[in-house]
C-alpha cells in the first residue's frame, strides 16, 4: 500500500510566529512528517504541499490545484490535511472530478505542535480508511469517519458527527 | 456508536516506576483516557480493565476472561489494547469463542507516556476500523489494519505488515 | 522557602482559541501550574493572576497593580512570567518603588503548550535564582540570568544575552 | 559563559528499549541535548558522556572518571546529569579533588523521554546555578538549590528538601 498525504494548511499545521512581536500563527513543513517519523509505518508514502491556508480562505483554485495533483498522481490512496470549517466544500469540489480513488480528509482542533492536539489520533484514523476502503471521499474527526455526503457539523460547537 | 475500550497491558500502558530504586516499567491507568481526552470524540465509550500484564505473560486464563468480558459486554465493538508480542495468539483465542462483533487489536512500540510514542495514531487506526467494519478482528500497528489471519510481523524488527 | 507566581500575559501563557473560526491566540490559565505540577516542588508556593496581556499592551497601570500585588504579599520571593518584549520596562518599574524583596521575571519564545517550547527550562532557571539570590530584580531568559541593568536583547533575534 | 554538561545516566536518560521483548529501560543520547536545543541558549556549551548508569550502581571508579574530566576541561562551570540515589555520595567524592569551580549535580524522577517529566525544569534550575555562582558543588532537586552539605533526601519519598 502507498499514501500520498497532501498539506493544505488548517489548524494541524498551524506554528508559532518566528518573528518577534508575531501574534498569528503561522503555516509550517506538514505536521504529517512528524507524525509518520514517530509511527515508523510499514506502508510506502510521500508527503506534497498544495497550499498552507486557514481553510476559509481556500478558493475553488485552491481546490483546482488539489483536484489536479490528485489526478496526476500514480497512487490511488490520499489523505488531505485540511482546515475543519470547509472540509466538506472541499470534499463536494473533488468529488465531482475525481473517480476511482479513495480520499480521506482530516485536521485537527488544535495545531500538532500542541502537547493535548488531536492531530495524531486524527491521522489515525485516515489511514485506517486508507487501509480498508477501496475508493470514495471520507472525512475523519472526532473519531468519526463517514462519507463527506453523510457526516455533519455542529456550527456552534464545531463537532463533526 | 459506541466503542468499549479493553485494557490489558502492554508497552502502550508502561508507565515509570512511582517507587524510589525502581528499574522495570510498571503498568498505569490506561492510556486510552488520555489519548480520549485530547480527541473529544463525538462517539460513546467506556473504558474498561482485563488485566495489566506484558503480553509474553498473558495466559489463556487471562484470554478466557477477556473473552467473557466482550461477550457479557452489551455493545458490538471492542478496542483491546495489548503487548505487540501475542497479539496475534490473542486474536486467535477470541475467534473461537466470538462471533457478530468486531474487535481491534492495537498497542504501541513506545509507551503513550513517550512524548514520541505512537500510541496515539495506533488508537486512531483502531477508532476508524470500529467505523467502517461490522464485525471481525482486526490488528492496528505500523499503521497497517488487517484481519487477523492476515497481518504479519518481522520478527528482527518487531514491524507488522 | 516560598515563592510567588505572578502571571501578567505573554507567549508563555498562549493557548490555542476555543471558539471555531479564532484565528489569534488566547490566553489560558498560568503555564506554571503544569510546570510546578511536573516538578512537585519542595517549596511552599501560590499562583496569582495580575493581568493576561501581551507584553506590547502592558500598560504603566498593569505594572503599577503588579508592583501593588507584590507589596501586599507576605513572601519576599516573586517569579513573575510575561511576554518578551517589555521585560526590561516592567522590571525598571517595579525597581522604583519595590525594596528588599527578590523578583524574577522569565516567560517563553514558545508558548508552554507547544511540544517545543522553552518555558520550562526557563521557569527553572527563575526558581534557582529565587534559591540562591536574596534581593533585587532578574530576567532569566535564553538559559542567562542577570540583573535587569546589565541584560541587554538582541531586538532582530529577540535573543537575551 | 560556557558551561560544560557531562551524562553519567540516571532516569533522566533512561529510554525505551530499541529491542523487542526488552523489558527495562536503556540509556539514550544526553537529554540535555533535546532541552538545550529548545532552548536556544545565549551561552556556549558542550555535552560530554562520562558514563551511562543507574546511579546505584556508579563505582568510585566511575566517580574518579568524572573528577579527571572536570579537571581537564578547560571551562570552570558543569553541570553534571546523575541518577537521584547517589548525588550526594559524587558530590561529596568531586568536592575532594575539586577546587575553584562550580559544578551542579541534577538529574530527574522522570526520564526526559516521558511528557510528564521534571527533567527541563531540573535543568533550568542548574543553568541559573551556573550563571549566579562562581564555585561549590551545589544539588539542584524538586526545585531547591544548595550546596550539597546542605540538602537532604526523604528516603521514603525520594524528595530532596
Amino acid at each position: 500500500m502507498k499514501i500520498t498525504f497532501i498539506q493544505t494548511g488548517g489548524t494541524i499545521d498551524k506554528d508559532y510566529p518566528h518573528t518577534t512581536k508575531g501574534w498569528a500563527f503561522e503555516f509550517g513543513e506538514p505536521a504529517t512528517n512528524r507524525i509518520l517519523e514517530k509511527l515508523d509505518p510499514s506502508f510506502e508514502y510521500n508527503v506534497i504541499t498544495s497550499c498552507q491556508k486557514d481553510s476559509l480562505e481556500i478558493t475553488d483554485n485552491d481546490r483546482q490545484k488539489l483536484t489536479d495533483i490528485i489526478n496526476h498522481q500514480t497512487g490511488s490512496k490520499f489523505i488531505v490535511t485540511h482546515g475543519t470549517d470547509t472540509m466538506i466544500e472541499t470534499a463536494e469540489f473533488l468529488s465531482k472530478q475525481i473517480k476511482n480513488k479513495l480520499i480521506v480528509i482530516t485536521g485537527a482542533m488544535r495545531p500538532e505542535r500542541f502537547r493535548n492536539s488531536d492531530a495524531e489520533t486524527n491521522i489515525g484514523c485516515a489511514i485506517a480508511t486508507a487501509n480498508l476502503m477501496e475508493n470514495g471521499i471520507f472525512i475523519a474527526m472526532h473519531g468519526i469517519v463517514k462519507d463527506y455526503n453523510e457526516i455533519e457539523r455542529n456550527l456552534e460547537t464545531g463537532k463533526f458527527y
